[in-house]
């Protein structure tokens, strides 16, 4: 088989080996299924060092099962959520916080992927008016759809927001890892101190094999959670084998180690192409490259460095791309690439 | 930690160590997400050889995973489902049938926990009548949730039911390498060649981490299944590793053998426990065991064992008990529980 | 155009004339929409002389939406509905309480159409066990729809086991004004004063145009009913003209003169088949008789008296029918079917 | 009780004297419940008259149900319906699309309320690619909910876009007559002769007491409507009364002299407006006025004529405000409230 590596998404890349080693462990004997097991209990603790004791967290199997098991447990089906036109949740989960979360969802233009106060207000009416859904969560990406992040000040304005109008902050962290080392602080940081109420915890996208927590804050907690997560099919038969990834990646630093890689390598690419002339589209602030490349090199690019074209076009002769730097991203390969261009 | 073993669930034996090493021998490079990586066609090869080749094959996280979606993709929401009152998907999978796959379930009682013809004709009624859902598919479990296993003529006969009536076989197959080996036939006699139509092929309970897969046959087949495993929260980012159990699974044998432990592991169990006297209360065709324990030994029996109570009270001074043996239960274990009553 | 009467259903009768008056009386100038009129107000008024003043009440289309918007009003997607297997809700609404309603029903047998405390207890399991749906509602139909009809005892004592066990007690009381008359009781006997939670109260066939009350009592009130109103389609635009029919049917005592004329026809319709040595059933509590006539008589009496076959070779050469007197039922009519007999 | 009349809305209005004649002439005799009766063959007939003979017509209560219905027996869950940011679905509908109807809406800003191909087309993505919801409708309200309307070539250039995609054309047709006779033609030049597949018929807000017709064209026809209708809450019991009012309106010209009225008075309103120079925001092309007024004569105004403020502070000290004329409007009252200005 051919192997490969490339700048397609952090999804391409694969298990860190500590991840692996920590499955293997938790391979011995008999445990108690649907997280009834000591692993689970671990992994459970080694989550709370970064988002709180008293945080409620529950662990499922992908990153449209996290968002939609979080969205379903603290909204009724006639609530909904506003969102960047952006969002994962809009435009990339086949329609599921409609269905399975059973949310109505409220997109807002957002030009660099990130919601403010002054962007959500407008979508904020209706409240009382039994013709309209009710709006109850805001909800933000962080990175962003299109590599910005969030600070835990700008996350902190939308939660006051959202909670002065009885509504909450939602934030989909499949790669809130890469958000907090951009920050130069913490997870913690990024969701309880700055006012967030439900987090979509990514695990998989930084390094894991398999695995997601819903992470609920202050009064969003609820004994709903764990009847939502199983109708939504997210409820994992062996779960110690989903916990054991968590305490692998979470109870020391390897969630650090992992993010902070994959974003030195997008900065590494950031300069290597701006010193070749590459115009980048957005800020990269964590490890996704957007940048506008001559559409006569992208195929020859793309073979070698298997990345996608994001929207074609955009300029004369131009078409935006999306490079993303993964846990396993090397100098070399970034580089090569730098060269190549 | 203490390290344990019994007979609760084969949801408690953790991963075949093929499985575990093809997982680890999947980890290398990227691939691309989402299951257009060499692994899923190989693994999807490897399903076919037990299905047919023209079987449209699709993996997702688990059971109720499996379930929802393969019902999904062939019903509309006012078709209903014809069950077993005892069946996973009628008590244990949190409404999910009903709200994630949009079916309504109809319950019939099955005294063994297996349908016939007989008990599921009188719920065949109000075809073309628009105030009464419209039944569409009838679902059986074999393993049924009772131990029993429907032969390849059983289910051609349920088969030929439902097709006579337009409507579609489904088999709920978390255990169908049980039932194979018990049947001393293939998964293909008792799919495929049975008539069935919608199967969801069990992997997690028979020795892999996490992974079911949705199989479609026939007229069955339908590209609409992409969009409801996406919707449904079931589509694998990291696939590769979801398929590399699979690979490791049926590429060669040893989905029976595990399978065969299990069944054998039963039988021995059985057999010993007759020898004590015990009353056994379903034939026991795979690796469950229901039987009649004293109501004063149960609990103590519980410490060791680590087996749940399933009904209580049933006779007087006994209850019903559940046993359950896996890929991994030995001879020994068996042998000490006998000697334990 | 042939006019004709018969037995076939109380929907087949007409509305009642008093009725159409309110009608035309409410036609006068404008009126604010979806409920926010004066006519509104005072059907409000007048339903709740008979459900007490504190109930809740909100007017919605027909029987189903009655049923979908309350039991969606006080149910979350994990929640299930227990009621007969002969319920209206399970057999003749073509799963709108699984879709629109979002609960799951669990079906119970109920050979006289009338659950019991005995009947519903088995079905009271898996309270916090999140693989199984939460029982949230005992769901009764009074008048059943086997014509039989709970008194406030029999109620009492279902609303006690639910209340045991956090739940609420339904009442699918299309016909609820027969059952009022037939106990010699009122509606406040057999809803508030019997421990009832939620009320869809029937108007449509008692001489209504079209228009149902979701009546919720007690801890089952909520502001949420307006949304789950509204999102089920079941907001009148010009709700003057649902409210003007309850007002010329619940301000005096037309409900009960409606339904005093069906009950006493089916009485007397009884005694003259008994007469004839016609067997009967299922005790005539209300307006509707099923009874049991030979299979070579059904068609020529179906011709003139225009009532429904309902189940086909119940016994040698016989078969169940049922005849439903309405509002407008003559007794000239029923002695015609007698002597037809 | 306070008699009033004003332009608050056309839903304020009351019930044409002919539509409540034919109620009282439906009422004689029993009819088969559920539109298996004589007025609903003949309504359908009279609706056929104006949107072709192989049309698919079925009643239901509501504008919401309309939609709803529609747009569920033409799309699965993964399907989105694409829409104007205005859109009556998209605000007024309590998200019953997304929850009853089951679709994603993709809202789309349209300055005066009308999509076009340009508006349109950024949103036809993702096509064949499971992550996105699949684009199946696009939707139009005409007249749209800023009181513009579509010709039949506007209208056709939607429909051809959207079945060279493989998607239909849905109008929101609750005010379909009063756009008729804007455009000078019919209903069937706004519907079948211009490419719509899925209509929502409108008749309440133009002088019924409640009732709406789903029209269905060509391809777009299917037996599920009859199970959508009725698993919606939809179907109405004593159906012949819903149909009784089509006939009504529809098998003369009782349709055209009501929006007629509307229109026309509604013109003059604007040219009474226009001479106090009074701006006026879109143009009218039915029977909705949107116009700018100070700030300081509009609650004075709302009092005497219960009209609504649509839109506070658009210019300095001056708001957004909706007139709206019905089937009722007499000159004298809009000459009053053009002298009040």
């Amino acid at each position: 088989m051919d192997i490969w590596r490339g700048f397609g998404s952090d999804n391409h890349a694969g298990v860190h080996p500590e991840v692996l080693a920590a499955i293997a462990e938790a391979n011995v004997g008999h445990a108690h299924a649907y997280g009834d097991d000591p692993w689970t209990a671990r992994a459970v603790r080694a989550v709370r060092a970064h988002v709180g004791d008293d945080a409620q967290v529950s662990f499922v199997f992908n990153g449209t099962g996290a968002n939609t098991v979080g969205l379903a447990a603290v909204c009724r089906p006639w609530e909904s959520v506003i969102c960047a036109e952006s969002a994962h949740i809009m435009t990339d989960e086949c329609a599921a916080p409609e269905h399975i979360a059973n949310v109505k969802l409220v997109p807002v233009p957002a030009p660099d992927g990130k919601l403010t106060p002054e962007l959500v207000e407008p979508a904020l009416t209706g409240f009382g008016f039994e013709h309209h859904s009710q709006p109850k969560v805001i909800s933000v990406s962080n990175v962003s759809e299109l590599g910005t992040v969030y600070t835990g000040r700008e996350l902190r304005e939308l939660a006051d927001l959202a909670h002065s109008k009885g509504m909450l902050l939602h934030v989909d962290g499949a790669r809130i890892a890469n958000a907090a080392v951009a920050t130069g602080g913490s997870i913690l940081t990024l969701t309880r101190e700055a006012g967030v109420d439900v987090l979509s915890l990514g695990g998989t996208k930084n390094g894991m094999l398999a695995g997601e927590a819903v992470v609920l804050f202050g009064s969003a907690r609820t004994d709903d959670l764990a009847y939502v997560r199983k109708q939504s099919g997210q409820l994992s038969s062996k779960m110690r084998f989903i916990a054991a990834q968590f305490v692998a990646m979470f109870e020391g630093d390897l969630w650090r180690r992992n993010a902070t890689n994959a974003n030195t390598m997008a900065r590494r690419l950031v300069e290597g192409a701006l010193d070749k002339g590459v115009e980048i589209a957005f800020p990269v602030d964590a490890n996704e490259v957007f940048a506008l490349l001559p559409d006569d090199v992208i195929a020859e690019l793309q073979d070698r460095f298997h990345f996608y074209a994001w929207e074609e076009g955009l300029a004369e002769n131009r078409s935006l791309v999306r490079l993303v730097t993964s846990w396993d991203t090397t100098g070399v390969e970034v580089d090569d690439f730098v060269r190549a261009l």
